[in-house]
C-alpha cells in the first residue's frame, strides 16, 4: 500500500532521533525505474520552508529519483544554514544511493524556526536506505507523523496500473495546502508535463478545498513519481481521475484527523454565479469561528452561516440566500426557515449546503468544528 | 457618565423582558437639543439586520433625536417581519416622545433568525421614557449587554465641551465593526458633515482595528448625536482627537472583555510600505488561530507570526521579516533572533511587533487570544 503499492518504488521509515521520544521520524521513497518523471505542488505561503525552495528547484528538470522525508522540525525560518542543511540532506541521499542530489527532493514537518540535528538526520539516511524495501510504504506513512493520530494512505488501481500515496497533517490545513506532506506514486508511464497537469487539477479540488484552521503552512509539499514500471500510458482523464481520487481520500483522512475535531463538516455552496463564487463563500463558512464552535456545540446556528455569506463579495441577494444543515433548510430567502429543532447532528458528519441563488456553479469545502481540544493541542507545547 | 456625560442628553436602561432571564434589555438615549445633527457607521457585512437598514435610512437626514437599542435578540436575518418590527419601534418611540420616526435610530443585538418579542417590547418604551434621566447614561450601558461581563462607558473633556458614550459587543469583533453597538454623544455644537467626518476618522482606526475572532457581525452600528448645549464649536482636529479617544477607550474595553480571553494582545505592524500593508499584516497575524492558542499558552511561537505574515499580499522580503514578542526579537531575518526564553508572557498584555523593513507605515490591531472558555461560550448555547 502507501507509496509502494505502485511497482518501480521503494520505501523506507526509521527512528533517527530527531524527534526526542524516539517514534520515526525520517521516510525514504525512492523510484526504482525504468522511469524518472515527477511533478510537485508547493505552499502558496511567501514564507517557505528550505526544503519547500529546495524541492520545487531540483523539480524543474521535471525529474525525481528520491524523496527525504522528515517530521520532527520543520527547517523553516532557519536562514541560510537551514538551506544548507536542507541541501546536506539531499547530498547524503544522493550519495547513499548513487545518484545525484538534483534527483533528490526534501521535505520536512515540525516546529518553525528551529536548525535540524543533523548530527542525527544524516546517519538516519543510511539507516533508512538500508531498509529500503518493496513493502516499505506503511513505515513511511509512520515516520512523517507529527500530530498525526493515525498514518494515512490511499490507492487506486486501474487496468494494470496504480496511483498509491501517503499523507500528514493534521494542524495547519488550509487553502493553498497545509502542513501537509504527501508522496504520491505510479507505474504508469506517464510524462512530467502530464503529471504536472493531472497534480494540479487534482490538488486544486481536494487538498486546496480542505481547511481545518484557516492557517496556511511554510511546508505543504504534495509530489507525485511516476516509475513507468508497468509500461502503460493511461489516458490523460483517465489517469488524472485516479490521481483526483487518492487526494480527495488522503484530503478527507487529513480532516478526519484535524487536531482536536470532534465533526467533520462538508460545506456545499451551490447555485452560485461562479466557481470562485462558490469556493469564495464556502472557505469564509469554513473559516467563521463563531460557526465551528455552534457546530461542535451540535447547534444548528444559520444565523452565523449568514453572517460568514455576508462578509463576501460573491454574487448574492441578502434575501435569497437559504441555508441547510443536515439537509433541514432551517433559513429560507434569507429569513428563518423549518424549525430547527429538526436537524439531527448528533452524527460526526455534519453537512451545511448554502444556497446562493445565483446561478448554476457549486463547490464542496471541508472542514472541522473548532473545540477546547483544539485549544489545548495548539496553547500547551510548541509545534 | 457614559451616553449622559454630555450636557443635552436623557437616558435610560430598563428590562422589558426580552431577554428570558430578566435583566435590563432595553435602552433609551435622548438628544434634548438645542442641536439634532447625528452621523452613523454601520456593519460592511453584506448581511444587515433589520435595524441597521434602518438606521441608516434615518441618518440620510444627518438628524437624529433619539435611539432605542435592545439586547435579547438581534432582529437580523428575520425577513419583511423583521423590518416591520424596526420601524414599529421606532414609530413607538416617536409617539412617545412626541416626535418622528424619521428622528429615532434603532439598534439590536442577540441571536441571529428570531423575531423580537414585540409584546413586551413595545411597553418597554412606554418604561424606559418614563425612566429618562440625565444620569441614566450607566443603566442604559448596562442594559445593552449580552456576553460582556462589564458595561463600557467613557468620557472626555476639553475646554468645556464633552464627547461621552457607551459600547457593548464581546464576540464578533472583527474588521468592518463587530457586534458592537456604540452610542456617543457631545454637547459641542457640530455640523452633520463634520460629525460624520470624525465618526469615520475615528473609527477607522479603532474599531477597524479591533478584531477579537474574525467574524463580523450583521448589526454594528455606531452613532454619534451631537445637542449643541454648550454652543460651542470646537477646532475640527481637535473635536476629532476627543472622539478617536473615546472611541478608543471603548475598543480596548471591548478587547479586554472579549469571550474567554486571557490574553490581550497588541498586533504593532512597524516598516511597512503603505498603511494598508500594516493592517492586512496585522489583522493576518491578529487572526491566525494558531498562533492565539499559542499566545494563551505563554509561548512565544514567532513562526506562527511569519507564517501568517506569509499569506498576505503585503510588500516584504521573508529574510528581511524581524519579529518580536514582548520587546525580545525572538526573529531576526526571517531566521532565528534572541532566546525565545527571555520572552515574559505572565501578564495579560502581550505586544507582537511585526518589522516588515518595507518602508515606514504602521498600524496597530487589538486581538485577544483563543481559549477553551471562548470554544465553551460560542457552543454550549446559542448566541
Amino acid at each position: 500500500m502507501s507509496v509502494t503499492a505502485a511497482k518501480g518504488f521503494t520505501a523506507a521509515g526509521i527512528a533517527a532521533g530527531i524527534k526526542e521520544n524516539g517514534t520515526p521520524d525520517l521516510a525514504l521513497v525512492v523510484n526504482t525505474g525504468p522511469r524518472r518523471a515527477a511533478a510537485g505542488v508547493f505552499t502558496s505561503n511567501r514564507v517557505k520552508a528550505a526544503p519547500v525552495l529546495w524541492s520545487e528547484q531540483v523539480l524543474r528538470t521535471g525529474e525525481l529519483t528520491a524523496v527525504v522525508l522528515n517530521s520532527g522540525g520543520a527547517n523553516a525560518c532557519t536562514g541560510p544554514q537551514g538551506f544548507q542543511d536542507t541541501h546536506a540532506t539531499a547530498e547524503k541521499a544522493a550519495e547513499v544511493l548513487g545518484i545525484g542530489a538534483g534527483e533528490v527532493a526534501v521535505a520536512s514537518t515540525g516546529l518553525i524556526g528551529v536548525l535540524l540535528p543533523m548530527d542525527r538526520l544524516l546517519p538516519g539516511i543510511d539507516k533508512a536506505a538500508a531498509d529500503l524495501s518493496e513493502h516499505g510504504g506503511e513505515k513511511a506513512a509512520i515516520a512523517i507523523k507529527t500530530t498525526d493520530t493515525v498514518h494515512k494512505t490511499a490507492v487506486v488501481s486501474r487496468d494494470g496500473w496504480t496511483v498509491g500515496g501517503m499523507a500528514k497533517g493534521a494542524g495547519m490545513l488550509a487553502p493553498g495546502l497545509a502542513t501537509m506532506l504527501v508522496v504520491l506514486t505510479t507505474d504508469a508511464d506517464v510524462a512530467a508535463p502530464d503529471l504536472d497537469k493531472a497534480l494540479r487539477e487534482a490538488t486544486r479540488t481536494t487538498f486546496d478545498r480542505v481547511d481545518s484552521d484557516g492557517c496556511m503552512s511554510t511546508n505543504d509539499t504534495v509530489l507525485l513519481l511516476a516509475s513507468g514500471a508497468t509500461g502503460l500510458t493511461p489516458a490523460h482523464d483517465d489517469f488524472a481521475e485516479a490521481v483526483r481520487e487518492v487526494c480527495d481520500d488522503l484530503g478527507r483522512q487529513l480532516i478526519g484527523d484535524a487536531e482536536g475535531a470532534s465533526k467533520e463538516i462538508r460545506v456545499e455552496v451551490v447555485n452560485a454565479a461562479t466557481e470562485a463564487d462558490a469556493v469564495e463563500v464556502g472557505r469564509s463558512i469554513a473559516r467563521n469561528n463563531l460557526l465551528k464552535c455552534a457546530i461542535h456545540g451540535e447547534d444548528p446556528n444559520w444565523g452565523r452561516v449568514l453572517s460568514a455569506i455576508g462578509t463576501t463579495a460573491a454574487a448574492f441577494e441578502p434575501d435569497r440566500l437559504n441555508v441547510a444543515i443536515n439537509g433541514v433548510w432551517v433559513c429560507r430567502n434569507g429569513s428563518v426557515g423549518e424549525d430547527r429543532d429538526l436537524v439531527d447532528m448528533r452524527y460526526r458528519e455534519v453537512t451545511i449546503t448554502a444556497d446562493l441563488s445565483a446561478g448554476t456553479e457549486s463547490a464542496v469545502i471541508w472542514t472541522n468544528d473548532l473545540t477546547a481540544d483544539y485549544v489545548h493541542e495548539n496553547s500547551a507545547y510548541s509545534s
